[in-house]
């Protein structure tokens, strides 16, 4: 971010007085820009930059009940940390005097608010809900003003695939009746902050700002506007946090606030072709036979050259951090927290991280992102499990890779008596060793991965599959928007552009739309119809937010899954029947008494077809149907 | 077993009077034969077989500190069950009366015997220990005269892979100071209890006679013998026990002790060929979602038609199977036991049957067999995990497995990002769901898998990889006879009869012969050669049996463990460093500083070459490495 847009954006910093003896620090700003009182943790910590403020010094001129308890000085001429203690303090406009050798050069006012009601208590996303990934610059181009912004390098160029195709939150905040309609309650929108690289910036995932949306996306007030009325619409909002890297293009890389900002600072400085990458490695951080010199290049490694690796060793950065994610939360009303390449920050500071958000917002939530295939690997990180090592976690979720890929495996995989189904049904023994395996995020696709109905073949049946697993598991289920409408990719490698494809109908010159179904193909409505169908029962469904789950060994290409709901005001019992046999089955019911109970029939929930249960079902075709079982 | 050949054994059971007035049981035996005064469990049931025994009575006619506690009949005119307490008992000759209606039919004697000094104390096989796998029928004709016996159904015939090939406990014997000059210090035999079925029996997985040696491998004496010279030479002997299934050829199947003998006992007498199987899907009795209808399915199905499935839930055979492995131990002197087939028995019973046997010898070990690749699964059944279902065992280890796949994937797959010496570095991570990983027993092959130099490709290097991974590792090692002289098999699929080849030299025919070197390839002996020096080796190092493990990322091919052990004794530095590339390597050791420590150079071991450490080290060729390191 340049200094100009900066001042373009001074919400609730003013420079009050202007000093009459000694000159006004210039580039000034504060980060966070306010805080609030009666927060959990009453510690804050002010980075304040500006020309030369080492030098000088800050004290409290105007304050009730706030104390401010120490300021650091660091490496960098330009930064100071402020402490304060807000333990007794009431929403105010606090005001700051900089002093340079005993003479005040200026004041600057520093707002602490007063906290929604009910912030503190508010419910994050949960196993009610279905989320819904956007990734913002390809959904849908609500605002067409603001493409292209001045001080922003790249530039939208939507023939690119890897460019600025020009979505925005406006375009998401004109999606919610859709969405609303669809069954959806939580969007996560990758990044939205500002990356102000010079190339490839779209993705969101290379920060230049902590604290400001990017402009060709909108405002923080845009994105305020957009909590607010999907809140109307029953809908949460999931910011994308990360705590790993930033973008080369912030401010910091030319006047490091500290000398420990960034892993590798000293080295990069020195000569910024000089960079250690991560190995990617990440077993190196839970193996109890790694050595030091492997979990450190995991760890401290940069991602990419444009993506510098922060040191949340650093103890000024990592409360840099905590707070910033905690100022999002309160300033916009998040309902949880998507937090990108979560192993590969420092683990002791993301302990610390989401100990103070949940210590912050109890019933918040928090997924962490670890890709890979080994549930061992993923359980490590989830609060509550009791790891070998003692590493202790706060965050409640993370998103649920090895069941993801077991799923794409073992639908596509030939029926064989060690493949198919099997291994899909053998995977989910594996959830003992999670904390809390009901917590965890199952997805059908995400912004890195192939697109679903691709993966599947273009096999519509397969496809169905695939969603019913998601939406029924015994998980937090989250779909990749256009998923609902059979967007495709290639499957083979990673394709991120291609998978990230405009949302048709968010650009007005698109053929096909969505939103009023022009030109869709007949697959594209059948899909749309049975996700809505899907979606909406899910909602109102006991048994599968809540319900206990069963399953039988899958046997000639069918596995039968029973999710069931009994408390003294409602008893809810489902039957989820995956065929993966092109031909008709006749399935007999013996074999399913413990979870047929006492019931005689089941409603079909996708064609209302009526079924007798006291003889053989036939399953017409290659697919999956829904019983609601009665009497 | 037929009633003739049982007669022909009456080792300690003997009919001492004959009755006046009424007829003698016939068909009469007692199992156990014998027991010991001073046992840790002061119970003892007998099964007491014989000719309408169940409508007569059981006294003790004679007996100091013992009582006849109950007599248990069952749904058998034949047997009964006769509970005895021995905990006041010294070792004495018991004389027990039977009475029909009053009258004195007969009486019998059973010994309480006198234990073998230590016996308790006894040391299980440990880290400290090489483990050499043995299928008798298959590793040296010791006893010609005993290849054929009369009353076994089925004759030798060497010329068929499935068929007996006449080894024995005497070949056994006779090659004990070949295996103690090889460097191995413990011998798992496969069963060697009879096997009376009609064909494909020389495995020995099909017991007709559990308290009884095969006639054809020998008998009871002889495996004693066979125990007490194998201790000469610093060799254990581990006994293979089955608890799952027996033989369909056991007298059992014709009068079965009680009414669930057996699992599907009604069902198969009411037609022998409607008989369930096992589903072979062990996840079910770990899977929290998992119906108990598919639990039963694995746990209660039979093997083969020829293996029946025997009923752990039934007290008495649970009594009779556990008695029946502290028999052994007792009697032969043993220092193991591996069980087979371990998560297909009943789960609360093997809690009962492992804590019984560790009771009694707290210092033994047993390692159980869950073949599976997927260590979740595997560690659920470790003395000391803490089970997410709060399943507890007291079986010490288990067959790393996952470990042992892992390694022939990685060692025999193409170096690249995600592939090769990787997965099996990544694979060491999950040791952390293990209770205690150095327990488990590591093997480079074993009956049921191909042969390891066959999946090496044939590739000596490769080989060594593998065995130096095996031997040099943080656990128990196992290996599998003729392993030593590149013993072959096919590589796809099961070829149980050709994995089970004859070792060379252990019939008088052999054209090539181990024992005497003749007739083996160069490389036959290179590999004989390096084995040798390599578990004498381990054999002395106390970084190999006991000292920590850590690791190196691989990279470019090459991975380099390091094992340290450190007191205040003794210290010794190892390092290990495998190398997939066909070509000379140049290794810089600056990154490897943390296990380098204050070391200056390296011996290694198999060349005697002095290495440098204060430069690059050259890997001279693709294989493997062993540095002891030095100031």
């Amino acid at each position: 971010m340049t200094d100009q847009f900066k001042l373009a954006y001074p919400l609730l910093i003013s420079l009050l007085f202007s000093a009459p003896v000694a000159s006004e620090v210039s580039s000034f700003s504060v980060e966070p820009e306010s805080w609030w009182a009666g927060m959990h943790n009453s510690q804050l910590q002010l980075l304040v930059y500006g020309d030369n403020i080492a030098n000088k010094q800050i004290r409290l001129a105007q304050a009730n009940g706030v104390k401010l308890i120490d300021v650091h000085q660091s490496s960098s001429d330009n930064h100071l940390f402020v402490d304060l203690d807000l333990a007794n303090a009431n929403p105010q406009m606090l005001t700051f005097a900089i002093y340079d050798n005993d003479k005040l050069v200026q004041h600057f006012d520093y707002p602490i608010l007063a906290r929604e009601p009910g912030s503190r208590d508010r419910q994050g996303f949960s196993n009610k809900d279905v989320i819904y990934l956007i990734t913002p610059d390809r959904f849908v181009n609500g605002n067409p003003d603001n493409d292209n912004h001045p001080d922003m390098l790249e530039k939208v160029n939507r023939a690119d695939k890897d460019g600025r195709h020009g979505g925005d939150i406006m375009g998401i905040r004109k999606s919610l009746p859709y969405l609303s309609e669809l069954g959806v309650t939580q969007l996560w929108i990758n990044p939205l902050l500002e990356n102000n690289q010079q190339k490839y910036s779209y993705h969101g995932y290379s920060t230049t700002d902590f604290y400001n949306i990017d402009p060709r996306l909108g405002s923080n007030e845009e994105y305020k506007s957009l909590v607010e009325e999907a809140k109307q619409f029953g809908i949460g909002i999931i910011k994308d946090v990360i705590v790993n890297h930033m973008g080369s293009g912030h401010r910091w890389m030319a006047d490091f606030p500290t000398s420990t900002w960034i892993n590798g600072q000293q080295q990069w400085q020195q000569n910024p072709s000089d960079i250690l990458y991560t190995s990617h490695r990440r077993t190196t951080v839970q193996d109890p036979y790694a050595l030091k010199s492997d979990r450190a290049e995991f760890e401290n490694g940069w991602f990419t050259d444009t993506m510098p690796d922060m040191n949340q060793h650093d103890q000024f950065m990592a409360n840099y951090l905590i707070q910033n994610s905690i100022w999002w939360v309160e300033y916009a009303g998040l309902s949880g927290i998507r937090e990108d390449t979560y192993s590969y920050a420092d683990k002791t500071f993301l302990t610390r991280w989401s100990k103070a958000i949940m210590d912050e917002y109890p019933n918040f939530n928090i997924v962490g992102e670890e890709w890979t295939a080994n549930p061992i690997t993923v359980s490590y990180w989830q609060a509550g499990k009791q790891n070998a090592d003692g590493y202790v976690s706060h965050t409640p979720s993370m998103m649920d890779f090895p069941l993801y890929e077991e799923m794409i495996k073992s639908l596509t995989d030939k029926e064989d008596w060690g493949s198919g189904l099997i291994t899909l049904y053998e995977m989910l023994a594996n959830d003992v060793i999670y904390a809390k395996p009901t917590d965890l995020v199952l997805f059908e696709g995400n912004h890195d991965t192939n697109r679903l109905y691709s993966l599947m073949g273009e096999d519509l049946a397969t496809y169905k599959m695939a969603m019913t697993y998601v939406m029924t598991s015994n998980r937090i289920p989250q779909m990749f928007y256009g998923t609902e409408v059979l967007m495709t990719s290639p499957t083979k490698d990673r394709n991120d552009g291609l998978v990230r494809s405009d949302f048709p109908g968010g650009w007005p010159t698109d053929k096909a739309n969505v939103f009023d179904q022009t030109n869709l193909t007949p697959d594209q409505l059948d899909a749309l119809t049975f996700n809505k169908t899907l979606l909406n029962f899910r909602k109102n469904s006991l048994a599968i937010q809540q319900g206990t789950l069963s399953h039988y060994v899958p046997k000639d290409g069918v596995y039968v899954q029973a999710r069931r709901y009994q408390k003294s005001d409602k008893n809810e019992d489902i039957l989820i029947i995956y065929n993966k046999n092109e031909n008709a089955v006749e399935l007999d019911l013996n074999r399913f008494s413990e979870v047929l109970s006492q019931h005689t029939s089941g409603v079909e929930l996708f064609s209302q077809h009526s079924y007798s249960l006291d003889k053989p079902l036939t399953l017409q075709e290659k697919g999956v149907i829904i019983l609601s079982l009665s009497n």
